[in-house]
């Protein structure tokens, strides 16, 4: 495994690549690898001949008030698991690299984020879209790896892949789940033992809903009054949003059909979770 | 010559040929080709294995105020010129091939458009720079060919492709002259017999310019000032602007160094007419 720190460089090798004709299978990340990444890397490895890892805390997408200082970096434990997973090529720029001047453009995004996760992060996806332009355009991957866990930002990059007619294609990789049904997380360590016990309520929840829809039902007012029913009886978590929208458009729906996202963030104690299910209405 | 409509198509093409290790040259254009377009599609043929002209009246890049329907279109005598010129691809997408629905995300130019003709079309290069974005993705050109007349679009894609990391080479082609020094441009023919005999003032006062500054003239305004005179004394036009900055970053300069632009527009009865002179002072 190589490590790569500049644009050149990574730019170069890139292209000395694919003139030889590999595909080149791309996991983007800010470090701190989990068990998530890990999927993301592992299904690259299968089905590309190159696979590059990107780690890189994008300053751009975390607010003025958000942790960008506080969030967790851990180099030498992310190279030591990006080498077992037989990454080729580690890019690991320095904010001054990505960001040598003030940018005279960036991406601007007008739809998919005022809801869910987005709506309290205002600007947050402007910030994701533009570095994962800038990462396209260096890394020039045939295959582009998100996990389905943060499903708006698969959506917001579906979009950008679409409108602008870049030329990657988007591999939407399905949440990674514990035993009893909990999505795998980094930040899953920080709840209570007892919340701990409770959180497989969020896709439990999910399950009802499905069940529901399997059984016919189409007005997602009930499917989400079924959701938070669900969750109240099971858990001491307080219920931040249950949201169903198109996907990936993530407009209102009046009665479920096409393809939607059913999603849900629960504060514990020191954490809040996510999940979501994502399913094509017959 | 093959005239191609579909996106889908332009970039199974371009990526054939760049699998044989093919050049790529792009001209991107709005049609109703002159001179000036056939000047780079002739640098753009001998510099490149395939030379693709875009031809695209993109209303993105139009206010609500400008002549977007009104703009002239003559596919078929553009059609004639493309092959005299030995294009390989002419791209003529529709405007629902190019912007099949709302756009979820676009380029935002945040720098180089409040001043010269930008000051005057808040909005235009937002479009000029998501439309090449666009493009860039669709083509994948090796090099991109633009005129410098435009300076200011030069500039900002410039910046899209340096911030954004783009693998083009950008390609910036001099204006090219009539005899008596007039920039060439369509809207010539709009000068009134007179008005045509005083437009050559437009570059005999950057000429001026240049001289001063070779004789150690190092003061924006002074230069700015001996421009404003030699065009009054020479001109029946009015003067919109003129303007220096530095190049291509465009920022206000208290003393001429690096890299500048001495840019101007004058207004005759029926038509406005541009010309710059960029230097690099030592």
């Amino acid at each position: 495994m190589r490590v790569i720190t500049t644009i050149k460089e990574m730019q170069e090798l890139i292209l000395q690549q694919k003139s030889q004709g590999k595909t080149v299978g791309f996991v983007p990340t800010m470090g701190f690898l989990h068990e998530g990444h890990l999927t993301l890397l592992n299904r690259a490895r299968q089905e590309n001949d190159i696979v590059v890892l990107s780690i890189f805390v994008n300053p751009l997408q975390f607010g003025p008030k958000e942790d960008y200082a506080e969030y967790p970096r851990d180099f030498e434990r992310d190279r030591a698991l990006a080498e077992s997973e037989m990454v080729d090529f580690l890019f690991y720029p320095s904010v001054e690299e990505m960001y040598p001047t003030d940018l005279s453009v960036r991406v601007t995004v007008q739809e998919r984020t005022d809801v869910l996760c987005g709506s309290s992060r205002p600007g947050h996806f402007d910030g994701v879209a533009t570095v994962i332009t800038k990462f396209f355009n260096i890394i020039m991957p045939t295959r582009a790896y998100f996990g389905k866990k943060d499903a708006q930002q698969v959506a917001v990059i579906e979009g950008l892949i679409s409108d602008f007619n870049i030329p990657v294609n988007l591999v939407a990789v399905d949440i990674v789940r514990e035993n009893d049904g909990l999505a795998k997380s980094s930040r899953n360590v920080n709840l209570l033992p007892n919340e701990r016990k409770e959180a497989p309520v969020l896709y439990q929840s999910l399950q009802v809903a499905a069940g529901a829809i399997d059984e016919g039902e189409r007005d997602p007012n009930k499917l989400i009054h079924l959701i938070r029913e669900e969750i109240g009886k099971e858990s001491s978590g307080v219920i931040d949003y249950v949201q169903i929208y198109s996907y990936p458009q993530l407009k209102p729906l009046e009665k479920l059909e096409g393809t939607i996202i059913i999603a849900l963030a629960v504060k514990f104690t020191k954490v809040r979770l996510i999940d979501n299910f994502i399913t094509k209405i017959d």
